[in-house]
């Protein structure tokens, strides 16, 4: 597609911007330091693949010891399926007939379970599954106080449970609980005490279950900032932290256990104040959706705004360290949602392209 | 890649979501409605195709009396002048030696200017120009307010002139000021108050320029929210409004002469509470960078939270007509970013798609 673009071997510097990088090192060191985590304890890593929607990565972190993957959408694990990933869950509702015809062909190729909170959608999985004749895993979504999906804990998803033991087509796996509420609070006493509550909840509900005699395979939970307490909270199965291996400067905030290794490399391409420096990358290459991006080895700046092409850096005072055509590396405040806005990330080690990997789920699949 | 995709003749309801359509009635009116503003003008319109990234939408705008297109990036130039589209304004800075020799390629097919605001970029696109044996147009962005790039109005402007004006293989061909602080400010008055000032900047600066005895043949400015302020303000030759064919929430509080015509197709997932309704669209495919979306049709929400494949919808009360499985249609807060996170638009008239339109210029281009 560019005419210009640089392949492996190719120097950082050859790399035309905005483009995305990851430090190997770091991404390496992040993987390595998670599996040591789980190496402690007896809670599996179910990464999220929503954050890279990248095979190679999903690979790397199944090499690294992670049971299967997590995906959002049905386009990421038609993907992830078709590049040898072999145990999926996806967590959230697949709805519609298209979706669940596409749903029953990735079925047939991996152990897959897909989350549900509703009746009307179980039947529609049920009925597809036979149809099919498959045996489709199911896990229930519980809100444990994220507000977003799921069934209520406790009574209303037993009645749940109920309803899918009640359908030969489908296997009830287990229970699924995101506390997206809890994961970037920045105060870590604040952030345990809100995730040991909805993880609470979310084993309570299982002992509910398992008391309506229905067997409960699964307990789902934890993102990168809870993994800490979610992968030691007793009863959690498996944890679903993905971003780890990224990490942004949100995160950061939260916890110091990983360290950045995305990037957005960008160019200067306006100095039009002695205190303003203006980059390449815009909300259409950064995500804009929460925080405050950074530029790696600059002092902070006082403010950073994005517009969609450009994102304009004021600082408190002179900033005679870049100037026109310099490189820089941005760190994103958000690392899912900016990866989803480019199609490959160069994989560098010490400013040489190593790898480049495809994000083969990135926006366009539905 | 989608197997179980929609084609042209479909029916709405059988497009796989979440999808963008365009709605061509409107879309057309939209269109018309520009046109009948410009008959009655002098000022010619440039329409910003950083907001479409869709050749088809660039010459359906030039067929209907467009000059020309601006584009943001050369990612979109390149994928225009590869459409056929004669006449371009990059209204960006083009930094870099790839990116220069990538400008040098699209200069030699069509009518292109390119936006500057340094001398040092100045040169280095003059060598290049020359060594290439082109003459590249140029224009120099000017800081009419919105503080992000663009030389200071006046002296400083002249100056620069000065330097193109010097450099053979460059040809000046005038001035840009982009009023991008007051294009949606939402009351009118002082939408105009402010976009007049920022105009009458540039056209102070263009005297300036002129008193230099250089010759200015564009003075540019003007987005959707203030194309009736700069359209008819003396001196400014064309504007660069490019939102008027889609609209969003944000454009829509600020003016009604153009109606809604880009919605993102989304299907109900969840219906966890009577007064919360859940779609699969998120931040990942409806921007989320500035203002509130909203579903069209249906009574305003009191809240509209959006994460990556998500937006949850709180109600004041009980919502009863959307069920799990509905399929709604969103207008975006921000039409721009939006049409970034897909691949393509269906080009839909009462309920059936008349075409499929490729969004070329999406965000993996650089």
């Amino acid at each position: 597609m560019d005419m210009y673009e640089s392949g492996v071997g190719s120097r950082v510097v050859q790399i035309d911007t905005p483009s995305l990088l990851v430090d190997l090192d770091v991404f390496e060191a992040n993987l390595a330091r998670m599996s040591e985590f789980l190496r402690q304890g007896s809670t599996k890593l179910r990464p999220h693949s929503k954050s890279n929607k990248c095979p190679v990565i999903a690979q790397k972190q199944v090499a690294a010891g992670a049971i299967g993957i997590c995906c959002q959408k049905l386009g990421e694990a038609e993907v992830m399926a078709s590049h040898g990933i072999r145990d999926i869950l996806i967590t959230n509702q697949i709805v519609g007939p298209i979706k669940i015809a596409r749903l029953m062909a990735v079925a047939r190729g991996c152990d897959l379970k897909v989350a549900v909170d509703n009746p009307g959608n179980v039947d529609a999985l049920a009925e597809a599954a036979s149809a099919a004749r498959l045996r489709l895993g199911v896990v229930i979504e519980v809100n444990v106080g994220m507000n977003r999906c799921g069934v209520l804990p406790g009574e209303p998803t037993v009645e749940l449970a109920r309803h899918i033991m009640r359908r030969p087509s489908l296997q009830f796996r287990g229970l699924m609980g995101y506390e997206g509420h809890c994961v970037d609070l920045p105060d870590f006493q604040e952030r345990k005490t809100q995730t040991e509550k909805a993880m609470a909840l979310l084993v309570q509900t299982r002992d509910a279950v398992q008391a309506a005699n229905i067997e409960v395979d699964i307990v789902s939970g934890g993102g990168t900032g809870t993994y800490m307490i979610t992968g030691r909270y007793p009863g959690i199965t498996e944890i679903e932290a993905g971003s780890y291996v990224f990490m942004d400067t949100t995160y950061r905030q939260a916890l110091t256990d990983f360290d950045n290794s995305l990037t957005v490399l960008s160019t200067v391409i306006s100095r039009p104040a002695n205190n303003r420096v203006v980059l390449d990358c815009g909300v259409k290459t950064l995500a804009g959706d929460y925080g405050t991006p950074a530029i790696e080895g600059v002092r902070p700046a006082l403010s950073c705004g994005l517009s969609e092409e450009h994102s304009t850096w004021v600082y408190d005072s002179n900033m005679q360290d870049l100037a026109v055509g310099d490189k820089v590396r941005v760190i994103p405040a958000h690392c899912c949602a900016t990866i989803n806005l480019h199609d490959r990330l160069f994989a560098v080690r010490r400013e040489v392209v190593e790898d480049i990997w495809e994000i083969a789920g990135c926006g366009k699949t539905r």
